[in-house]
C-alpha cells in the first residue's frame, strides 16, 4: 500500500512524549481523540516479537480522561453504561460498554473509579465528553465534567513487572489486574493501574505531573537496558491475536453490544438506570442476528483501509472483515469480523475479494489465542 | 519537518473519492471527523496559486452531517447555538457558533435548513451527533438523530462558477452565497450550496447518492479541462490569508465565541433559548481578555504542530499563535494567534522562539486579506 504524510496541525494534538518518540524512530502516526498515537517503530512485525518477549514503553497519551466529579456523578456514569457499576469499589478499572437509547454503541472505555463522587472514564476514539455535558444538562446534573491533564504512558510486555519493580518496589507487583494505586518516584506520586492495550500484561501511568512523569518515562528507559526495554505502541498483530476489540475499527454505533460478545458486561436483570436498556432487553428477548467473530484467510498479507464483504461460495454476502493482519503465530491471515447469524458454524468456509484475487479461509472463535 | 506516514483502519474512514484522489496524487492527509481529509496535492504553494486563478474539486466528505429531524428539532438546534435561528429559512445556510452551558466553543459549524422540521449541523471536527444525543435524551425531546449518508465534494476557485454552468445551466449562477438548492444530473437529485472552505467562491456539493455523486465528480474533471482544474483540498495558505478559523487550531472548548471574533452570530438580547447564555452574558459585561488577532513574522517558513508562546521584549508571554504559514502575498509568515488584552494594538512588536531561534513580528488585524 502507498504511504500518505499525515499533516501535522495543532487540532492534532501531540503529547508530552512526542519529541522523545520521534527521536526514538517512530515511523507512522494513528489519530485517536485527536491526538497523535503512535502506530509504528518501523516494521510491526518485528515490534510484535519484541514485545511478546520483552518490555515496551508506549506513549498513549491519546487515550483520554473524562472526569466526571460531584453529587450526581456515579448517577450520570451509570446512565451511560450497560455494566452494573452499583458494586464497584473505589481503586478498580472497569471495562464498560457506553450505549445511546437505541443501545448503539458509542465507547467502550475503561471507567476508574477514583472515589464515589469522582470517576475517569478512559476513552476510545469518540468524544464522550460531549455526550456525558449533553446528558448532565439535559438531566440537570449537579456534576462537574472535564478533561484533565492526563498523559498516559504504557509499560508492557512480560518483563514489564520486572522493570516496574526495580523502580517502585514490591508493592507494585501487588497491584492486581485493573487495579490501580499512587506510586511515588522522585517525590511524584503517579496513578498506575495494572491494565493495558495487549494481553502480555503491564501497567499504564496516568500522568497528572507532566514533568515528573517525563522523568519517569526517561528513568524507565535508561534502567531498562537490562530488560532489553524498547519504545513501542499498541501492535495490530499483537490486539488482533489476542483479540482485543478496537472501538471505530471492530465496531461502532451500528453495533450493540451483544453483537460484540460483550453479554457479561451487560446487566438488564436488576433495577439500575442507563440508556438503552428497554432496547437491549428487546434485543436480547428477538436474539442478534450477526455477531463478532475471527476469520483465517489462506494469504500472507493484508492491508485493511474499510470494510471488505466476505461471501460464500455464491458470492452472497455473509459477514464484513473490519480488521486483519499476517499473523507470525498461525503463519496465515488473521481478522475480526461482523458475520450474519447464518454463518457461525466454525470452520464456515468463506471467500474474500482483496484487491481483484479472490482467497479462501474459514471462520473461527475470539480470541484467537 | 520530518514526514510520518499515516497508519491507515477502518476506524479513519475513506471516502467515497478516497480510490479517485489518490490517482489523482494526494500526498498528504489529516484527520477530520474520524475520517480522511486531504491535505496536500504536492507543493501547497502551487496548489494555492492555482486555486486563486484557476478551479479545484476537493474531497471534503469529513465535513460530516448530523441531521435533526422532527416536532422538536429547531428547539433542539437553537438550544445548541448563540445565534439566532428564529428568522431562519429553508434553503439557507447559516454559520453557528456551538457552546456549551460555560459558553465554550464545542464547534463551529454551517447549519442547512431543509425546513422547519429537519436540519443539517455540516460540523468541524467534534461529535456534535453525542453532545445532540445527550441534550436531546436527557430533554426528553422528540426528535430524530443520525449522520445522513451524505459526502460533500467542493468545487471551488474564481472559474468554479464557469464550471458549474456548464454543467447545470444558468440556474444554478443565480444561487446566492450560503444559499442552496436541489439539481439535477444524469438523472440524481443534489442538494448544492453556494459555499465552501476557501473565499475564492464556489460551491459544496451533499451528495446523497454516491454513485451519481462519482458520476458528477468525474465529469466535472472531464469538461473542467478548459477551465485547468485540478483536484486540491482547504488549502493552509488561503485559508490563513483570508481569516477562514478553523476549530482545534485556533480555537477550542477553552474559548468563548466573543475571543474568536464571532459577535454578530451571538444573540443574547431577544428571548431565544440557548446553552451558556447567561454565561455569555456575563463574559459581555465583564468584557474578554484575549482575542483571535494575526500576526505577521518576519521570516519566510514555519510549520507549526501546536501552540507557540508569543513573548514581548521582555519575554513575557503575550499570546499564543495556533495557525501559520509563508504567505506568498505578504513574503513572510502570518497567522493566527490569541492575544492578551494588554497587547491588542495593531502593530504591537512580538517574538516568537522557533527551533531555539527568536524571530520578531507584529500584531495585525483579521482577516489580512
Amino acid at each position: 500500500m502507498k504511504n500518505f504524510s499525515i499533516a501535522k496541525s495543532r487540532r492534532l494534538r501531540s503529547t508530552p512524549y512526542t519529541s522523545r518518540i520521534e527521536e526514538q524512530g517512530v515511523t507512522a502516526y494513528t489519530i485517536y481523540n485527536h491526538m497523535l498515537l503512535p502506530a509504528a517503530f518501523g516494521s510491526i512485525e518485528n515490534s510484535y516479537h519484541h514485545l511478546k518477549e520483552h518490555v515496551q514503553i508506549w506513549d498513549v497519551a491519546a487515550e483520554r480522561q473524562v472526569e466526571i466529579s460531584g453529587k450526581d456523578s456515579a448517577e450520570l456514569v451509570q446512565l451511560m453504561t450497560c455494566r452494573d457499576l452499583s458494586k464497584s469499589k473505589d481503586g478498580r478499572c472497569y471495562y464498560c460498554p457506553i450505549i445511546d437509547d437505541n443501545a448503539g454503541l458509542i465507547n467502550d472505555p475503561v471507567v476508574l473509579r477514583l472515589n464515589e463522587n469522582k470517576w475517569w472514564i478512559s476513552i476510545a476514539d469518540t468524544d464522550v465528553i460531549l455526550f456525558a455535558k449533553g446528558l448532565a444538562i439535559g438531566n440537570n446534573f449537579d456534576v462537574k465534567i472535564k478533561e484533565p491533564n492526563v498523559d498516559i504512558f504504557a509499560v508492557q510486555g512480560p518483563k514489564s513487572f520486572m522493570l516496574m519493580e526495580k523502580v517502585f518496589g514490591e508493592k507494585i507487583t501487588k497491584l492486581k489486574f485493573f487495579g490501580f494505586d499512587y506510586f511515588d518516584f522522585g517525590g511524584a506520586k503517579h496513578l498506575i493501574a495494572q491494565s493495558g492495550w495487549s494481553k502480555q500484561g503491564g501497567y499504564e501511568i496516568y500522568v497528572e505531573n507532566t514533568e515528573a512523569g517525563l522523568k519517569l518515562y526517561d528513568h524507565l528507559f535508561e534502567i531498562g537496558k537490562e530488560f532489553n526495554v524498547k519504545p513501542g505502541c499498541p501492535n495490530l498483530i499483537e490486539r488482533i491475536e489476542s483479540g482485543l476489540l478496537s472501538h471505530g475499527n471492530d465496531m461502532d454505533n451500528g453495533d450493540n453490544p451483544y453483537e460484540c460478545g460483550f453479554d457479561k458486561y451487560i446487566n438488564i436483570d436488576n433495577d439500575i438506570n442507563f440508556l438503552g436498556k428497554e432496547k437491549l432487553k428487546e434485543i436480547k428477548l428477538q436474539g442478534i442476528k450477526k455477531k463478532l467473530m475471527g476469520v483465517k484467510l489462506d494469504i500472507d498479507k493484508i492491508s485493511i483501509t474499510g470494510s471488505l464483504d466476505l461471501t460464500d461460495q455464491d458470492s452472497n454476502v455473509i459477514g464484513e472483515l473490519r480488521s486483519a493482519c499476517y499473523s507470525p503465530h498461525f503463519k496465515k491471515v488473521i481478522g475480526i469480523a461482523m458475520m450474519k447469524k447464518s454463518h457461525w458454524d466454525i470452520d464456515q468456509d468463506l471467500k474474500v475479494k482483496i484487491n481483484g484475487d479472490i482467497c479462501s479461509g474459514k471462520v473461527c472463535d475470539l480470541p484467537f489465542i
